[in-house]
C-alpha cells in the first residue's frame, strides 16, 4: 500500500484540504468556505464530506495514515481549537477528537505557523536542520520553533507567539487586546498600516495615494516599490528594520541555525530580506553575528499550508518510531 | 560503589568545586582564585590539583562518574570556553578535553545559567517540570531554557542569552558591545546603576547617598528598601518593571510552566517578585495571562553553582540511557 496523509488548513475565510504522499506531492485537493457555516458542527460535517469525496477518488492501493490540521489557536496537546479570534465559533472546539471518531485514524492539530515549521522540516529547506524558526507573514505574524529536531510546543501547547512581542507599548492596536505587537507592524496588514502612516506623515507623491486601505495589498506595495515609489520602498525599509530588530531578540533565546520567512510579504525578496538582515545583524549580540541565516521557505506556493498540515502526521509517526526504538 | 560527580563553577574571581552525590549533597568542597593565574594551563593545573586533593579524602567505595563545569561562554557542544569576556584568557579554551585527558571520565561544560537550569531539574523545584526557564541574577543576567525536558542548547551551543535582548537601543553601555541590554538594568550591577540614576535624577534624601558605587551592593539596597528608603524601593520597582516587561516576551517564545529567579537580586523576595509579576502580567499576550508561575529557585545557597554544574553529569547519563533504550 502507498501511504497518504490528509493536510487541512483552516483559515478565517477558506478551508483547504489535500491528500499528500510521502514526497510532498498533493494528489487531490478540495476546499470549503469557513465562513459559510454558522454552527461548528455543520462546518465539521462540511469538511468531513469534502474529505470523503476526495478519498473516493483515491486509488484503492493507497492507505490513509492520518489527518493533520493547521489552524490559528490550534493546541497540539489537547487537539482543540481554543478561543480563536479569527473564527466565528467561540470557546473550545474539540476538532482532533471529532476527526478521529469520524475517520478512525490519528488526527494531529497545531497552529498554522507550527504546521509550517514541521512542513519545512519534512518537505522543505530545513530537512537537514535541527534548530530553526519559521516566521509566517500573512494577515498576522506567526512563528514556529524547532529545537533539537523537535517542534517546540511549550507547557500549555501555545509556544511561538512571537507576533505578540512588543515593538512599542503605546503603539498600534492589536487584535490580541494589547498595543504595539510585532504583527501590527510586520505582516500583510502591518505593512499596509505603515504605508498609510507614511502617506499621512510625508508629502512625497506616491501611486499608493490613489488606493483605499481596504483595496491595498502587499502585491501592490511590492510592485510600486519595484517601480521606484518612495513611499512603498520606505514601507519595506521600515518593516524590515522592525523585523530585524525583533529577530535579534528571538535569536538570543533559541540560537537557531536559520530563520525562514514564509508568506506574501516574504515574496518581495530583497525588498524585505535586505533591511531585515541588516537590522538583525546590527542589533545582534556580537557573539551571534554572521552566524544566523535568513532564508526563504521552500514551500512558497498555494499548497504550502496543506503540506505543512499533512507533515504533522509523518512527524507523529517518526516520534512513535523513536519512542518504540 | 556510591556514585559521585564533580561540580565546578568557574567565576571571574573565584572558582569553586565540590564532590556531589546523587541526592545533591555536597560531600567535599574546595576553591581557588581564578584571577591568580596568568596562563590558562596553570589555572587548569590548579583546578586539577585541588580536585585530586578532594578525591584523596573521598572514601574508597565512592566512584567518580564525571565532571560538570559551569562557566560564562561555556559551549556544551564543543566543550570549549569561547571568547569569555569575564576571564583573562582569550580565545578558545578546550577545557572539557583537558579534564577528560587528566581524569578519564566524561566532562560536560555549559554556561553557568544552563548549569543552573539543569540543577533545578535534577535537584531543585523543577523536578516534575518539562518546560521552564531559569534566570540567574548575578553580575550579569543569565538564562537557561528547558523545553520538553531537554536543555535548549541551540545550533551553535549558545542559546539562552536573554540578558542581551534590548530594553533601549540607546540605553546603558553593555560589556557585550551593545547598548541597552536587559542585563544592564536587571542584575546586581544593573540595580546599582539604577540607584545611581535615581540619585542623580531626584532630590529625595536616601541613605544610599553616602555609599560609593564600588561599595554599593544588592544586600545594602535590599536592606535600605526594607527600612523604607524611597530611592531603594523605587530601584526595585524600576528593576521589576523592566524584568516583567521582558519576561512577557520570553514567555511567548517558549511557553514555560514557570520561570525561576536565582541569585542575589532574587533574595530580595517581594521587593523584586511583586513588580516583576505585575508587569509581566500587564505586558503578556492575554492568551498567556495567569498561566505562568514566577518562582524562587530551590538552590539559593552558596553551593548552588556547584550543584548545577555537577547535575550536568547526571543529565548526561540520563540522556545516554534514553539513547540506548
Amino acid at each position: 500500500m502507498k501511504e497518504v496523509t490528509v493536510g487541512i488548513d483552516i483559515g478565517g475565510t477558506n478551508t483547504k484540504m489535500g491528500l499528500v504522499d510521502r514526497d510532498g506531492s498533493v494528489l487531490l485537493q478540495g476546499n470549503i468556505k469557513t465562513t459559510a457555516f454558522s454552527e461548528f458542527r455543520d462546518f465539521f460535517d462540511g469538511m468531513a464530506s469534502t474529505l470523503r469525496g476526495l478519498l473516493k477518488d483515491l486509488p484503492a492501493d493507497h492507505q490513509l495514515m492520518g489527518i493533520g490540521v493547521g489552524a490559528a489557536n490550534g493546541n497540539y496537546y489537547t487537539g482543540n481549537i481554543e478561543h480563536a479570534t479569527n473564527l466565528r465559533w467561540k470557546g473550545i472546539l474539540p476538532l482532533a477528537k471529532m476527526f478521529r471518531e469520524e475517520f478512525h485514524v490519528p488526527c494531529i492539530l497545531t497552529n498554522d505557523a507550527n504546521a509550517a515549521a514541521v512542513g519545512e522540516m519534512v518537505y522543505g529547506n530545513a530537512k537537514t536542520m535541527k534548530n530553526f524558526v519559521v516566521i509566517t507573514l500573512g494577515t498576522g505574524l506567526g512563528s514556529g520553533f524547532v529545537c533539537g529536531g523537535v517542534l517546540l510546543n511549550g507547557h500549555h501547547g501555545i509556544a511561538g507567539e512571537v507576533g505578540h512581542t512588543s515593538v512599542n507599548p503605546t503603539g498600534r492596536y492589536c487584535n490580541c487586546g494589547k498595543r504595539g505587537c510585532l504583527e501590527t507592524y510586520v505582516s500583510a496588514t502591518g505593512i499596509k498600516r505603515t504605508v498609510y502612516k507614511l502617506l499621512a506623515d510625508h508629502l512625497e507623491p506616491s501611486e499608493l495615494r490613489g488606493i483605499s486601505f481596504d483595496n491595498l495589498n502587499t502585491k501592490m506595495i511590492t510592485e510600486a516599490a519595484h517601480r521606484g515609489d518612495i513611499v512603498a520602498k520606505e514601507a519595506f525599509e521600515y518593516t524590515g528594520r522592525i523585523l530585524g530588530m525583533k529577530l535579534a531578540e528571538t535569536v538570543v533565546h533559541t540560537d537557531p541555525e536559520a530563520i525562514f520567512l514564509f508568506g506574501g510579504l516574504s515574496l518581495a525578496g530583497d525588498l524585505i530580506f535586505k533591511p531585515t538582515i541588516r537590522h538583525m545583524e546590527a542589533n545582534l549580540m556580537p557573539l551571534f553575528r554572521g552566524k544566523i541565516k535568513i532564508l526563504s521557505s521552500a514551500l512558497q506556493n498555494q499548497a504550502a499550508p496543506i503540506l505543512g498540515a499533512s507533515s504533522l502526521v509523518w512527524d507523529y509517526f517518526e516520534k512513535q518510531k523513536m519512542e518504540i526504538a
